[in-house]
């Protein structure tokens, strides 16, 4: 933990703030704070600031807190994603927040099993501490927006251009005969990007992301498995926009 | 499995191989191979070629294999990685062979638990059928060569002049001034990328890879978890690699 995330629901009081969770016990087990130390902290989905140890008692740390006055941009990368498998998906929400998104699009395809919506794995409760936890790894406060749809055509039919409304759309296939730097370099806009399934789209749902401004991008020849394949082009992603002129997103 | 890898202890006799395990379930329940039909395979270290099902029978699946004349290059990125706790190595060994390494180097670092090179997972019959999952996942035959070092000090000075001769060396480093892209921008040469423990290298030993031509590089202000990291940093000095005019390692 490099940030300790704070949110309304820890009551910040006049600028105190006493923690008893998980954060407290490895504030105090981990880093092993002490009265005075200052911790790099951080309000979810708002500025940073620093916390100043005030008293550390019975498992219980208590902080008095200032804030910067900026709120960091949210990260210029959505992604629109497979549902992949339970297994997989629980490992990935971390990571996902870790590299950063402002938003992930979960859903439904002829590849996906039906069943992986009705599992804990897609609940506000089983990921919300988990997107978390990958903020606080590296010291990010906006948590990616999520929302899970099971009818892949009414997605991108009726509820994307809402959902993200002007940018660059890319979907990563082995058929893409532009690579994802290229399809990226000296652009400045919001990106989308779409990763299907192990064993990919079908065609038919390739070719309405294709229908709807979706550019097939390739990652060379090398088909990978899809936890591998996002944090692959989420990284690639984030390095060519990292090097665009202008970044105004 | 995108493709079928043999060696040579299944024996291939006169073109002709009989798989009798994983690989043959995986061919009979997943991919339901019928006689005649044609499958993508490779000798592993070799060549790539084609086995054509030559008789389905009771679990085993017979195949008549001719293979092409050159052998697919060694990847030109190789991997010194401070040992991660054995859960977390345990899923890397495919995704490194599935990225693609040419090697793979594990050293001990002073935040790295001793007892991890005790474990299971640091032995050949444990991490190589995971390297060759990878493989066979994205289509290569070239599996990275391993070494396991215990004394950080001993295999830079004295050994790592042997097992990387010539080549770029970087280290990932919070601290790097340059970033990985402008470490590799047009360069042909092998690359040897350090990936150090959760926590990162401490000032000595930063200080002796420094000493021995490694060259810090930053991934940005967001410090990774170490499977995030390799994963990330792979794809991104391949996608630099790969734009380089001239490819000759």
């Amino acid at each position: 933990m490099n940030l300790v995330l704070l949110e309304p629901r820890d009551g910040i009081d006049s600028s105190v703030v006493t923690l008893t969770d998980a954060r407290a016990t490895h504030l105090l087990k981990v880093l092993r704070v002490t009265p005075g130390q200052a911790l790099r902290i951080g309000l979810l989905d708002g500025p940073f600031g620093t916390g100043t140890v005030e008293a550390v008692d019975n498992g219980r740390v208590t902080l008095c807190c200032t804030f910067e006055k900026d709120i960091p941009p949210r990260p210029p990368i959505d992604l629109l994603l497979a549902l992949p498998r339970p297994k997989v998906m629980r490992r990935l929400w971390a990571q996902l927040a870790a590299l950063g998104v402002g938003r992930i699009i979960l859903t439904n395809a002829s590849r996906v099993e039906r069943d992986y919506f009705d599992t804990h794995i897609v609940t506000e409760a089983c990921f919300r501490p988990l997107l978390i936890e990958g903020l606080q790894q590296v010291r990010d406060t906006r948590l990616p927006l999520v929302s899970s749809h099971r009818q892949f055509k009414i997605l991108v039919e009726d509820d994307l251009d809402d959902l993200f409304p002007s940018g660059i759309r890319l979907v990563a296939d082995p058929g893409g005969k532009t690579s994802i730097e290229d399809a990226l370099a000296n652009r400045d806009e919001r990106v989308l990007l779409a990763i299907g399934p192990e064993g990919g789209w079908n065609d038919f749902e390739l070719k309405l992301l294709e229908a709807h401004r979706f550019v097939p991008v390739s990652l060379g020849p090398r088909t990978l498995r899809v936890d591998t394949a996002c944090t692959a082009l989420l990284a690639i992603a984030h390095s060519v926009l990292r090097r665009a002129p202008v970044r105004n997103v």
